[in-house]
């Protein structure tokens, strides 16, 4: 169908506005064509008037995604510019029909029209994107987990159990995720490091992490009775998430030196306080008065000399917390003497081994670094 | 125990930029006290030097609320600036212990330095506060539910099972976070709106979605038994989530409008879509071909002349969506008037009745907020 | 000229992520075209591939200020997807030359090479853009005045001439851009209060600022010797600038209270101190003893015993600072009347008188307000 | 004087929430005080209640900027929560007066109170902090320069004035703010770089571009005459300013060359054009037309045949642009041998030589950055 000008479709002022506002402005704008054949209009939204060509017209079947978007493919246009008004002329050719219709499908113009003047809130709507070339990190911390774990008999001061599923929902993270190169976590919380080249969801932070975090928290739940069997999850947790950014492999490196840090100094506390309260009966208050200002010797020298203990002998999944890296990442260093380092960045993400790999290493130290030194390559990526 | 001055444990000309640096600075700063009693080192974190008493040591103790932060309380201290250098004398007291260790408990100075040197990443993060009195909407949506609701075979163009899913996990939402005052939900998104006067989580949106999303995904998962009975759920569902402001209550409303008549214009057509392809087995490409262009008078007539449906009699849940309001809100108007305002507006929060009221009702015309004043009046949240 | 096909013209990896990118992306992202006539090569910036047609072409030619943005108009151009590689064949037509080259004007092709390798650095710039809807409020503030003052030889408490100077620089702003609808300044700062419904620069907070800001300084340097006359300028002054958005008219106003509030405070204060300084001879920190602690009666009580000044006969420029509105919201009530409100409220903003009326009224109490109703009225600067 | 207990002195629910809120809140809050001595009211702000120490009471004298905090200091408090409310007790004793009143210095309580309720505006205002670790470059930009350099006779396409004023007004900058490494200009415009641990205003983004451009403006208008003698200016010129971050010294670099590309380009085309309209006669219309679609070579071949022009013979300025860097930074390499690197590297920004050097080198090679290794070096800035 050809459709008239716009002058003559809207002869309101309308058109001045939209045209001297686009000349900046990277947030849609609305024009409506009337068919000149019939009474149908078609909405049409405007990114740019750059040139004043059809840019804007095709623009419009493109820029939006929502419904009020034209049902037409515009293969054909041209404009210019007559008094402050844009005139221009079209002919629109069918969109192939796609296989199923999309939620966001083809609707009839009147109901664009009963939406079109609403639409305007979608300007409300900004952005968020992630500084470029920085190592976006979504670390994720259990909302309440206090009472959550005293609800569902945690055993303290570590549960094998609750952290076992948490390792399952961070892998279940990082399977949707192929932009995670690794992910560590400990307690109650977990961060997910996207690689600093990332463009998924062009680095919008709201996107990337609402996303991480509820897939997190639906595995969580769907996961929870092959870790806790019979006993049933109460009520549905809830996690909160943050977006935090990192210019260089260094400040990433130690910001996961920090988290495992805390991971020490957090499991060496508990380990002694509950030791205090479950085998000599002292009260919490009794335990946290007894501990108080020791250090980190007095507190292994209490757990040997009271409870016959080595710390260092107990679980690394409890000292050091979880580690999870790719597959490829984690190969042996001997394999990867074979593995020419050219045909090996060539790589594809595609190429690399699903899923991931559970380590309880120290990721303090240079040593894990040293022995997995693709993990933090940006050449893997793609730059 | 009485700690020496700065200058003696810390000679470095690290004070120089700290105080210069804190006269500004909101971001902590480290100062390490060292014992003149003994060799234990108290890592202190400064928000403000403004008048250069002890207010940096006695924030010290509470500005941070992670495990390095110093176990005593100070009780008392004086500080002043000789040429550049904060000299401070302070007195150390025990905190009085609290009933149960929290997970960031008490550490040791050792643990204290090994972490300290790390701590510097949290600069990194940022705070991303919403615009104080605004309505702050949170909508969420969905992944790729289009193979979702595939792979677990809900039926077009509705699902009862589905939609109560949905609207249970909102209710879920509901009933944690007492901020929202309405929410309201059509296909495979949600939005929660909350009140402008809202000091949830200090109004962080992060903090905000991200916590609203994982309760919601959970919820979801956790309810699904109860609504598809043997059918399992294949995989954990994730949604994203994004915040939206707006400053006044007809920007609301619009926005409300606008989700709405989205719900009319994808129901209306996913209708006849279906119809064409269920009842007159036309396939989908067929179907849409059948349906391009035709506006929502074609659209009605061909429902009631092919398959003699009223569109108008379908259930309001498919045409309206679901609305979400708090009990008190939705009681009936006769109430109302024995219910003179100022005792109405002179309510808490802690009084209204627990939980939602699911409505399918018009929200885009005036009527429902006339019959239902209660929902925008910010005298109910304190302003 | 006729391009040949991407997938010929750059048949490396690189149009993948283009073309996965885009999908979603608001950011420009190259594709470069070699010519199938000659060697040379276009490079395009691609807003958008959501309709597999020219959009990216003919975008290319408009998405781009910079110089590497193709120097021909696109006219004609077809796309599809093969294998995940964007395909499209184009039709140049020479753009219509413009009066005067443009600085950001047309380039060779290889000088287009040399700075496309470079270009991509664009994508770490962000925008800004302030909430719709609210009231933008720049306020700008002297750097180091204190010191600046005594340089200058000020008169203490007040400078006219320092006021006076202040004024002029802020109506150059409002002259420049009419979207300020009132300013308000006092001592060293000024308000700039932008409307609602503003629409500068897209509303970027970055760009508004510093255009006032800049325009503010540079004002205050051109037009010093009118106020100081053979006092010379000792050095160039700096301001800093924020912008503050206010969603209500009621935060607009508490926010104007609240500087004149400032100015009243201050003044006071500054009036007493000075006095006692000058005419009793006491040294700056015994005025300041003597003040401390002291009420605002205290103090009026003070400058009526002692000096035998009654403070509300003081100059208002110093009590209530300044208040610049337009001509037109200045116009008496009275020519208001004749004035039907339709009428008034069609009239466009460039029928309003230019520049602006120095008033010293009282902004905090309603007075003002009802008497100017239309600074605020939304109406007039179109929603 | 002994102030009488929170409690007592609020027994509102204002303290609730206020306490609530401060657990997590960042922003200041507001908590009144009534002496129990006089009926005298002191308005705290508080930051974190963390410690129920004094700690808000403290960090209300140096919390706020404005004249509403308090005039005394707090020296000793203590504080405790009892059902949900602050009770504290604190001992207030004079501030050591200042040789000279602040503007924002002390004020009556009764001025507080006045303002207390105004006051709540400033939690509106919210910080832009820049990622820490990443370059800061601050781009300032000519506002409408085309009209400026037409109304005040610019030569075409350079004017040694003109470039020289600009030059003179970044070198205004980089004296007043030692952060600056480099700036490099061209053109209209002028980029400053900010080192990567800069803590200018601790960051903050609009206070950073802000008062450079503000003080870039003043400069350029200040220093006029100096390059345009009794030429006069006509009116204040404004500039704006962007804020951009980049994380990696080739991020850095990258950026740089591509200003001195774009320098280069537009060179190369405004030579070529205003020679042929110059010496030529051509319309700037027929001078476009005449240079549309030419290569660098057939432009540097246009000016050496027709108007035996050696492009790369003409002055550097035009070429390169011009770079400004610190007087030790561009010290002769030779110097440097002399000068073990720990010696120099501890050297203090104190230390350097005031004021900047200008150069007009290529800064896109790899050249320049080998003789001046010490330019982007973060261990002179302290990390």
């Amino acid at each position: 169908m050809v459709l008239s000008s716009v002058t003559r479709c809207c002869p309101t002022l309308q058109c001045v506005p939209v045209i001297s506002r686009n000349l900046a402005v990277p947030r849609p704008n609305v024009l409506l064509f009337k068919s000149a054949r019939r009474r149908e209009t078609t909405q049409l939204n405007i990114r740019s008037l750059g040139s004043l060509s059809s840019t804007p017209v095709l623009l419009a079947s493109s820029s939006l995604s929502s419904p009020s978007s034209s049902s037409k493919l515009v293969s054909k246009a041209t404009g210019s510019l007559r008094g402050g008004k844009l005139v221009c002329l079209l002919r629109v050719s069918p969109r192939r029909p796609s296989p199923t219709p999309s939620r966001r499908g083809i609707h009839t113009q009147v109901g664009v029209m009963a939406k079109s003047k609403f639409e305007y809130v979608k300007q409300f709507e900004t952005d968020d994107p992630c500084l470029q070339n920085c190592w976006i990190v979504v670390r994720i911390d259990g909302k309440a987990f206090h009472k959550f774990t005293d609800v569902h008999h945690y055993m303290k001061p570590n549960d094998e159990r609750g952290l076992g599923l948490m390792t399952r929902a961070a892998q279940t993270v990082m399977a949707d995720f192929s932009e995670v190169v690794l992910a560590y976590g400990q307690s109650d919380e977990f961060s997910f490091v996207f690689h600093k080249n990332c463009k998924l969801y062009n680095r919008r932070a709201s996107k990337i992490m609402t996303n991480v975090v509820s897939l997190f928290a639906s595995s969580f739940t769907l996961y929870w009775p092959r870790y806790f069997n019979t006993q049933e999850l109460q009520y549905p947790p809830a996690f909160d998430a943050r977006v935090v950014l990192y210019p260089s492999d260094d400040n990433l490196r130690d910001y996961l030196s920090w988290r495992q840090a805390d991971c020490h100094i957090n499991n060496l506390y508990n380990t002694c306080f509950w030791k205090l309260v479950q085998e000599k009966g002292l009260t919490p208050a009794q335990s946290q008065e007894r501990l108080k200002g020791t250090l980190s010797s007095d507190k292994n020298e209490l757990l040997y000399s009271q409870f016959n203990i080595n710390y260092n002998n107990l679980p690394e999944l409890y000292r050091k917390g979880t580690v999870l890296i790719r597959p490829r990442d984690a190969e042996a260093q001997s394999e990867r003497e074979t593995n020419n380092y050219r045909g090996y960045s060539a790589s594809k993400k595609s190429e690399r081994k699903p899923g991931s790999v559970v380590l309880h290493s120290d990721i303090i130290g240079k040593k894990f670094w040293e022995e997995h030194p693709y993990i933090l390559n940006p050449k893997l990526y793609g730059s």
